[in-house]
């Protein structure tokens, strides 16, 4: 017996490729007005909107043979929504600029269209795709916008930071660096390339790890939270703790002293979308958030770990560290 | 004597790639917390704002032999300020995810970023690049989300014109069709690859017809005019008038009757970035725009010209017709 192909995104008219997102997608706008025509419309309460861009390419940042179509959903949501939260803000509409090679089958668009939803609907309740774009590319590209609402509050800036502020994050640190080598230690061939991942060989713990680097699930209802706390600076942890508390502490003109033992991966390990911020002494820490240092006078170095500059590189560098592991 | 090969993308870090584009960005920015942080900060006067993205992929939507890296820039802007206008929006910011291959020189960065500021400059001036993503792909691909402020007009929709409003049109319509036609027909090599374009082969009317592909410049200040001109139902000619004007007819549940004689291109062609809108019979036409028909009850056709049904294709769809001109 033989099974028919399944069909394709090149055997598909524009038209129906964009049925099937819109049938994923069904009943979730919340805009003014939604897709369908040349822009949408979206309400901004307290006339001050936070805008931000990510985009996650087929090689460099994903594997089809490790993430699912839906996975990818997941995490082209969560990895913007992540950025609207470190702003303080709400997020309201996700924009998805897909460009697809031409044997893309049909159901991936439709599951992915599905991850999407999901991941707005556990992060971000009310924000949906309220636009988007589809192309042919020999590469799939997933560019994804997020927009957000501040609703009257000031964003929260990373140049914020003062001396004597409590230093917290929340949201895991190291565990999408442990799911990523995880993939390339143990779902590889003997030429490198990715092989389909067999969870029945996996721990629990080695399972949520896979998870974080494969389905991340920021605490995005956390940004308002701390914005609402007082939170003084605050940004998504996507390049690894050092290097990200060393851009919050130059924006801030401050030292961010972490205390404690870390992991090298939370140390230097990409992908966490954990928040870091940073509140005045007398803040109640919004629950979910822990603190893990302190804001001191700049010093000599930008970051310390328990009192000691740290050496070598600083965490994750989308050109250097992926072009070094492709495959 | 050899020339050094010229530095790359892959050869710089993605600091390095980031200080270029600012540079060829700086001092444009308007809004109120601009590239730099997890999110851009914009304000919202009138508490409603437009977004819409659209995305150029190299192969599909343009090829290099053919572009320079301005004229990509330039494109990129003003395929994504058309739409805002034709909400009757005031542009106001772009953001822009450039996925880059490793071998793409570091000049063609700058120069990129050269045109977007351009276009932004020429077509919206006080709209800016406002934030953005890199990565690196195999394929060049410039995925820019634009958006914009209403500023307490409504927006203008495809779905408001009435019988006995006034159809017209503003910009070029057919030219950037011919372009392309042009570059195909007498820019290529016999296995059909893209040349290098030739310009002092070219008559002056080839050339508009040329810049009109390549350099699109639609009347992007106009829909704001059309707006508060009164328009009853606007949207951008991007994939050919016949398909546009019958997407905006059922949209209002009207017959679109086109009056005259239009040459195939006009009709048929894509890319044209006009602006196509109705007005009540009562309104002055803004400068710019000229009448090209009427809104007529539903008939049995969407669009008519000259009194009769239009057969055959009608118009632009990206996934076929580009599919079939691949070089």
């Amino acid at each position: 017996m033989s099974h028919p192909a399944p069909r394709t995104v090149g055997d598909a008219s524009e038209a129906e490729v964009l049925e099937l997102v819109f049938a994923a997608l069904q009943g979730t706008s919340r805009a003014v007005v939604g897709p369908g025509d040349d822009a949408a419309v979206l309400a901004v309460p307290g006339e001050r909107m936070v805008v931000t861009t990510d985009t996650l390419v087929h090689g460099p940042d994903f594997r089809l043979a490790w993430s699912s179509p839906h996975d990818l959903g997941v995490k082209s949501a969560a990895v913007n929504l992540a950025d609207v939260a470190a702003m303080g803000a709400r997020p309201t509409a996700l924009f998805v600029a897909l460009t697809l090679p031409d044997e893309t089958p049909l159901a991936f668009v439709s599951e992915f269209a599905a991850g999407l939803r999901e991941g707005c609907d556990i992060l971000a309740p009310g924000c949906a795709v309220e636009g988007g774009d589809l192309t042919v590319s020999d590469t799939l590209t997933i560019a994804v916008t997020a927009v957000g609402v501040l609703e009257g509050r000031a964003p929260v800036l990373r140049s914020g930071a003062r001396p004597g502020d409590v230093v917290a994050v929340t949201g895991e640190l190291g565990a999408a660096a442990r799911g990523l080598a995880l993939l390339f230690d143990r779902f590889t061939d003997e030429d490198g390339a990715p092989v389909p991942v067999d969870a029945d060989t996996l721990t629990a713990a080695e399972r949520d790890d896979l998870a974080a680097q494969l389905r991340p699930q920021p605490p995005v209802a956390l940004g308002v939270a701390a914005a609402e706390a007082g939170a003084s600076a605050m940004m998504d942890v996507s390049d690894g703790l050092l290097l990200d508390a060393g851009r919050l502490a130059r924006a801030s003109g401050v030292t961010v002293a972490l205390a404690g033992e870390w992991s090298d991966e939370a140390l230097r390990g990409g992908e966490d979308h954990a928040l870091l911020a940073t509140f005045p002494p007398d803040a109640a820490l919004p629950s979910g958030f822990r603190a893990v240092g302190r804001v001191e006078p700049r010093g000599e170095d930008s970051v310390t770990v328990a009192g000691l500059a740290d050496a070598g590189p600083g965490g994750w560098d989308p050109y250097r560290d992926w072009d070094a592991r492709r495959g």
